[in-house]
């Protein structure tokens, strides 16, 4: 049976990319000042200096604004004024500032699914601002762990499950991210819970999840946690009556 | 007896805070440009930024990045070109890219210590940068545990502690920083080796450590680590057997 379960942070247990896209379409509105935004495909650019900036700024906000800035002055070939760049300095620390809203009924879900089995949140990116996210949350005492990852990839879940020593089949994953909660846990044997959200960062689009799998379920709001968790218990109490793998 | 022997990362294993000088050296290379350097008061108005950017960014070459090129705009009343923010930009990513060099010794050293108790790396700062510098110093495996925290508190060390379930009075702290390597587990009942580095960041210099602390010792090179933990040793087998308290 599953005896671990895993909440993802952002977009799963509070609101987070709506503030990421609400910069990036300030950070068009500055950039149209200096470009011909039909041309200029600045989303793009963005995106993918995002990407070129991945190995050393890691994922978060504080790397986002970095690459915002270094996009914008590359993009107006430095022709930018420092006064607009201050600008986009102070969208980027909105996002640090933003405030934490949960999703409606995520509380309740949480609480209900930690009566039968252990939860952890597992979350990546900035390791200080995730934490401030967690406190202000307000759901911090509901987990038994609290892990902040830099990657969400099969490495990183092999070493959480080592530390909570519980076999991947006894575990499920629920987020938003095909791409970061669902594919790498499904890899190593375990269960997954989808759970969309109505934006999704281009980053995470990518991934190579069937959604017939076995060991995955979907739902579309938190108030469908608990239910889902019950019919993946019965799923897994039966391959295991079969002996089937995980 | 001392059972857990945690390790600072930052200007204890490697070089680091040379790095950071050198990029304030061209922050105010830059500065200079606009300023009247002798009155700006350039550094001292960069570590005001710092600390008030501290509750959004924490520790880290990101937040600092983003609080020079804060303080940049703001020193120069936005006067300062793209060309000159994209330089201090780079400066910024030279830090995230710089080689990791160990300190002379400290291999031999820690691997020394781990023959007599388990070693744990407690760091503090940006996750993704500092994992990167935990993979680039080959010293990973050395450890049995890599514990990346977002500020060096008491309540930190706590937390790490328990995960061991380790007593503080059986744990040493081996670090350059008296403020957050020291103090914190001093305080806890903890014992503290204190190795100075030759440079100390400014944020770091402030602290209430007597130097005539009983479970304190001081040493000058890593070489000298592995005999100072005998000492302490000696130290805490005498507090336990007279039924001190840790």
């Amino acid at each position: 049976v599953i005896e671990l379960v895993g909440f993802d942070g952002d977009d799963t247990l509070w609101h987070s990319e709506g503030y990421y896209q609400a910069v990036h379409a300030g950070f068009e509105r500055v950039l149209g000042k200096y470009l011909d935004l039909a041309d200029a495909r600045v989303h793009e650019r963005l995106l993918a200096m995002e990407r070129e900036n991945l190995h050393l700024f890691g994922y978060g906000a504080k790397g986002m604004t970095l690459s915002m800035l270094e996009t914008a002055i590359s993009l107006t070939s430095e022709r930018i004024t420092a006064s607009d760049l201050h600008h986009l300095l102070q969208l980027g620390k909105d996002i640090l500032r933003h405030p934490v809203e949960l999703l409606e009924g995520i509380r309740e879900a949480v609480a209900e699914v930690a009566r039968e089995a252990r939860v952890v949140l597992i979350t990546k990116g900035d390791l200080f601002h995730q934490e401030a996210k967690v406190a202000a949350s307000g759901l911090g005492e509901l987990f038994h762990r609290i892990e902040i990852v830099s990657e969400k990839d099969e490495s990183a879940y092999r070493r959480v499950l080592s530390e909570f020593s519980v076999q991947p089949s006894r575990f499920l994953m629920v987020g938003n991210s095909l791409r970061s909660d669902i594919e790498p846990v499904l890899a190593l044997g375990g269960w997954g819970l989808h759970m969309p959200y109505h934006v999704t960062w281009a980053h995470e689009a990518s991934h190579g999840v069937d959604p017939g799998h076995p060991r995955l379920l979907r739902v579309d709001t938190p108030a469908q946690i608990p239910g889902a968790l019950r019919d993946l218990q019965l799923r897994a109490a039966g391959s295991e009556a079969m002996s089937l793998p995980g």
